[in-house]
């Protein structure tokens, strides 16, 4: 649940005329996303996402993901596009914030995932793998095995009313820190494509938004997060047949290596981990009269400890 | 900020099927409103609101809530018209909550408001109730002077934490069941003009949202409300300019009774103590973790200072 920042009618109007758009019809904030502002915009022209960066994403990452999302959609990959006003940028201020307008994608995140989603997302993962392989600039993840223990060792000493057993983290982060890949092929990824990400119309995936996560690593990385985030059910259970598709979504378009397949039972770990981490640091660092739903840490430790009993990639459904 | 009921994508496809206006292509929360959970939801034929009825509202209100909105509309007022569902009727059931699809409105509501907004809404005001005077059913107003004790009981343990002299609001209560007028010309009121549910659009009142709160009551009491969503300043000035357009934005369109006139501060201490006493008992019964912003009762208290010390209606800018 969002809308930090109110927008007035006023700021609103002036931020559209450097646009080729026509003037503003309507503007609702958005109650979606729970980093940044989100407004659905109306004018002559069409729709649009306003968006006003808050304090948690840096503005000196902002023409990375907006340069990277006109990059992935000129190469056909369907995620909304930075508008560039008549000077020629897309990144604005408004509000004292960084702020961007981009188009409107139709669809809707699904809320119930079924299997043939499973497949869609992994088609669409390896599509925009493809189509990011020519973008020039380069964003290390900085939520990735070198950022993991930082945020454990923010967070620890307030973890333990929220974790009990903290030692099973510590000797986790120990061990993914030890046999972490080295030489896997990296490119650009997307990092946190969950359900409320990817839309959806006529049981077709229309498109993928919010690349504000979005950074270089292992393309394979980018993999074991979905693993995560789209095929465990409700009540904590690994689904593998939605496993298996995701994974053949994937392999259908763009092939795996077998270094990469290797990997994933390791790489789904990290990931687990590091949803464990953010969402850990989170809950001891909201305050209880926050404006913002926290979520729960633990749903990820049960995903991380499914991922430490996995023998092979064979338990994710893959055939090697 | 709102959106308290998730609506599935399965059942919003399934709940649009009763209509004709062909398939949901997109559908999203609106972080407005805090009484019921909206969405934004397009469809080939157009643009919808999707409100589903949270506890607040009286699910027995919700037919002279709808029938009064296709009233006005059907009169010629600007205001959301429930679109009928292919068996005829427009209130529905959607995840075990009433639920309407309305049409959807251009315009933005003011943050900062000017002189001319007054002049339009005191325009607005008076056309809602000519257009509202051939409808046939009747709302009380539970929200009017018969109402005020039991709301100030039902927070008065709790109150001194917020307000410091209790005794006040007694004696203001005594004075206005004491001498609440009786006989003024009734009718179809909104009972909750403010900013942000009337709409505009190139310097002009495009519609009026929000009949949640819509009742029988005297017509001038509407005026009184209007006084104190829109006259005063942020800073808690009141602006005899912005009084006087919306009192003679009113009188254009339909005539105010000298008895009107008279009652008006009255009628604004009223408001001004309604608007307090459901502030406060909100203010006293939101737990602190709640996704509700609770808004200061002590804002009505300095309003209602304010009509105190009027000494007739000319102190509204009002030649009488």
């Amino acid at each position: 649940m969002a809308v930090y920042t109110e927008v007035s009618d006023e700021e609103l109007a002036a931020f559209i005329t450097d646009f080729d758009i026509g003037p503003v019809v309507s503007c609702k904030g958005i109650a979606e996303g729970v980093e940044n502002s989100n407004y659905l915009v109306h004018t002559a022209a069409g729709r649009y996402i306003l968006t006003l960066y808050e304090k948690r994403v840096a503005p000196s990452d902002l023409p990375f993901f907006l340069g990277l999302m006109e990059h992935l959609a000129k190469h056909g990959f369907p995620c909304p596009v930075p508008i560039r006003a008549r000077d020629g940028d897309s990144l604005r201020m408004l509000c004292g914030r960084p702020a961007a307008l981009i188009s409107f994608l139709e669809g809707m995140w699904p809320r119930r995932i079924q299997p043939w989603h499973c497949t869609e997302v992994g088609a669409a993962l390896a599509r925009m793998h493809e189509a990011g392989a020519g973008f020039a600039m380069v964003r290390p993840n900085d939520l990735s095995v070198e950022g993991w223990r930082r945020l454990f060792e923010a967070c620890r000493a307030d973890a333990g009313s929220v974790l009990p057993d903290l030692a099973e983290i510590e000797t986790e982060l120990e061990r993914l820190e030890a046999e972490w890949p080295r030489d896997l092929p990296s490119g650009v990824i997307h990092a946190d494509m969950f359900p409320d990400n990817v839309f959806f119309l006529n049981e077709r995936l229309s498109g993928v938004i919010d690349f504000y996560f979005a950074c270089t690593d292992f393309t394979a990385y980018d993999l074991a997060i979905c693993l995560n985030a789209w095929c465990f059910e409700p009540d904590g259970a690994f689904n593998t047949t939605k496993a298996r598709l995701l994974l053949s979504g994937y392999r259908r378009v763009r092939p795996l290596l077998a270094a990469e397949t290797a990997a994933l039972p390791l790489l789904a770990r990290g990931s687990a981990l590091r949803f464990l981490l953010t969402r850990l640091y989170d809950w001891v660092n909201t305050p209880a009269g926050a404006l913002v739903k926290r979520k729960d840490p633990k749903e990820y430790l049960q995903k991380l400890r499914f991922h430490q009993g996995v023998r092979g990639p064979g338990d994710y459904g893959l055939e090697t």
